[in-house]
């Protein structure tokens, strides 16, 4: 009996090169292998477990900065691991595609970390390595330390920081998708021609940010462009993301926020001139899960035993910019603790936990943070996962879910096993890869910027400038 | 019998991550596989020959622009794939990492790429994967059409493009050897440490042409800071290197002129406090072999076929500033063309090859560059070269050989089927890698910067500025 064909759930990994990246203190577990992120061998690990389980890519998050709000400095994150150290994600790529054959690879970097020109070429060259299956997470900013470090007293204002994003990636496009024609490398031995320079153009960008006269320094790649992703939300976000991205990450912890975020999103992608589901949406979300609902429930009872609390505040501080140091574990959110943000966010993880309880402390906020961030966690049997996935799917219209470990590969290796083939069995997951690129395989029409894309403006032969 | 110990002739690969590195028109040579530089398995395979024979490491070259002087454009170099399209050279070293075990990774970046700060990331990052085995070939300037590129109308003046990248070192060890110290990380699950706070340090950097207040976001690597690999011939580009190189690359197509580089370059390293001996030098080299010297010559004549006569020259034009394309192919050098630059350099390649006879034309002076570009060529069976490479070590006190190819990987796997046995029975060659780190390897004297080396100043308890 064959299961009943529906709409696929669809999984990436988040994971980050760094210490316990959405589980503070869980480092700690005697399980928990984030603490050799800086081994090749974890990510060629990751790698081969996450495409055993039939996953679209593994999401690397970045920041290039220490959170620094909880006390006015990063002694707590230094203490607690908590995103820092942190190393570069792109040079993890090419280890674990030599491993893999379809896997994608979500990597972030900002636009504000380095200039477009060399940027794009570290672009093609992993979507040449990776034979296609790179994708782009855009961040526009980074944190306030960054910036500092960067030898900028701060970061631009916000919504500037798009304006340059803007223009950023309209470098990229026309490195990427408008210099190079697609036969310009013609490898002809006979007459001894590699590219034909008739077809390799100057980009002549002049632009407010960036002057770039020249050709790109790459021929073109599987997907020309990566897989774009994006992960903003505020409206100025939606907008870069409405115009940019094929792919946004969400976090939301209740299904209300989610269903909401969502439709904005689609909307916004609609009013840019493409189709609702020309972005895949993938919302943050924890699996704790075993072979039965008992193991499950006890390893995630396990798991927030080590949430190391300071470190969770550091990071929610650093997340809300609120500085948590100022209160005791014990102090009662709403009465000890008078911030809107706040308030509001603990309210809505109180929705999520069914918890119709007394306020939460200090401390509650933490331990419900501690293990998976600001995202839900679905506790369960492989069987009970599955079904509540599909839920979100069918009530959310979210695409799928961006899985964030309790520990790790831990978590990503219990889903592999437990949820994975529940889904299958519901005729909710694929049973193989479909062949192709990274972006061919999220949407099924070839390996390119679709027409609709903004990007695809850029093109040699397309009409430059007509839709703007 | 074992051979007499003597004096270790020391190998590196020299290749870049594009199409015909110093040999333009081989890639259509039927067995070149330099087309397949956009390939992971091309990579991997290479790393995998090159430490069957021990090499030291592999040194990616790199450029972040075209060569246009030739006729005053890039259309030669597109056309004759010489050194583009060019790839990113750091995303190799993962994959390569994972399939060796003790092979060095020498890879080029330019002090004008990128900020200092996410650069140190990067480096540390490759030194964490591949535990210990980076090199970083400081690069100070691009080719015009870079800057161009980046935005800037030109680059640097030459002295003060050394002035920037004095500076961008100074961030660079601060960074890596004075912000964390090594027993920052404790890992203590009791007491949930991960970093001691108070081991890591600020670095405070208040310069002329960077402001980097904050601490290193990695962790102690390995070697801290990676070796550092300099190239630079000039007087300024020698202080550079005898205050920062560990090891030195040069080109010389004589004994003669490679004897005098290499006691200017000791010289000035004793000049700058250090011991003569703390620079490897490696002069670039191209080795022509096979079971049998007939072999090696018939091998050497048909590489020397596909020389592509225009692309030599777009080369050549592009490192001399000099633009060829005013002449014929049969126009005669001296006579016909007058340049001082062109005139001097063929002057020593005739002495090079032997030649004592008439005035080279520049189609001649195309050919004997368009195969090894401006480094010798050695032709002959295993036994020979084996012999004639000692000869050099012992007369100009080069430590070893940055071996470019004419085909590649054939030219490595030649070396080492042919040569490496015959060095090794004269004792002249390692028969097992040293354990340890890449610097190690080196100078058998640790992992990390010895005391006298400019960057290790910069270490936590150092006295600061003591000695400036």
């Amino acid at each position: 009996m064959s299961p009943e064909p529906r709409r696929h759930v669809r999984f990436n990994a988040f994971d980050m090169n760094c210490v316990g990246h959405q589980s503070p203190g869980l480092w700690r577990h005697p399980q928990d292998r984030s603490t050799d992120y800086a081994s090749l061998r974890y990510w060629t690990h990751l790698a081969q477990v996450l495409e055993k389980g039939l996953f679209d890519g593994l999401f690397i998050a970045d920041v290039l900065g220490t959170y620094d709000v909880y006390g006015g400095s990063n002694e707590a994150t230094l203490r607690a691991g908590t995103q820092v150290p942190v190393n570069d994600p792109f040079l993890l790529v090419s280890a674990m595609a030599a491993v893999t054959e379809h896997l994608g690879f979500g990597v972030t970097a900002g636009t504000a970390y380095e200039h477009p020109y060399p940027f794009s070429r570290r672009l093609a060259t992993l979507d040449h390595l990776t034979e296609g299956r790179v994708g782009w997470n855009v961040v526009t900013g980074y944190l306030p330390s960054a910036a500092r470090n960067m030898g900028q007293t701060d970061q631009r204002e916000h919504d500037e920081r798009y304006e340059h994003a803007d223009e950023y990636l309209e470098v990229i496009y026309k490195l990427l998708e408008g210099s190079w024609e697609d036969d310009a490398v013609v490898r002809d031995t006979e007459r001894g021609v590699f590219t034909d320079p008739a077809k390799v153009h100057e980009i002549g960008h002049e632009g407010r940010y960036f002057s770039v006269p020249g050709i790109a320094l790459t021929e073109p790649s599987p997907q020309r462009t990566p897989v774009i992703f994006q992960a903003g939300a505020s409206p100025r976000g939606t907008r870069f993301a409405a115009e940019h991205a094929e792919a946004v990450f969400v976090a939301a912890p209740t299904r209300e926020q989610l269903t909401a975020t969502i439709a904005r999103i689609r909307d916004a992608v609609e009013a840019a001139g493409r189709d609702r589901s020309d972005v895949r949406i993938y919302a943050m979300l924890t699996v704790v899960t075993g072979p039965d609902d008992a193991t499950a429930r006890a390893k995630y009872a396990e798991y927030r035993s080590y949430t190391d609390v300071e470190g969770a505040l550091a990071l929610i501080s650093g997340w809300m910019g609120v500085d948590l140091s100022a209160y005791d574990p014990d102090d009662v959110i709403g009465t000890d603790v008078q911030s809107n943000a706040i308030q509001s966010a603990v309210a809505t993880f109180q929705q999520a936990s069914g918890d119709t309880g007394a306020p939460w402390t200090v401390r509650q906020l933490a331990e419900w943070v501690g293990v998976g961030g600001f995202g839900p966690v679905v506790v369960g049997s492989g069987e009970d996962v599955a079904a509540e996935l599909i839920d979100w799917v069918d009530e959310t219209d979210v695409d799928g879910f961006n899985l964030a470990y309790a520990i790790t590969p831990g978590t990503f290796e219990d889903v592999v096993e437990f949820v994975v083939p529940q889904l299958q069995a519901l005729g909710a997951y694929p049973t193989e890869y479909e062949p192709g690129t990274l972006r061919h395989k999220l949407f099924g029409r070839g390996d390119r910027l679709p027409d609709a894309h903004r990007g695809s403006r850029y093109r040699v032969g397309a009409a430059l400038g007509a839709t703007r």
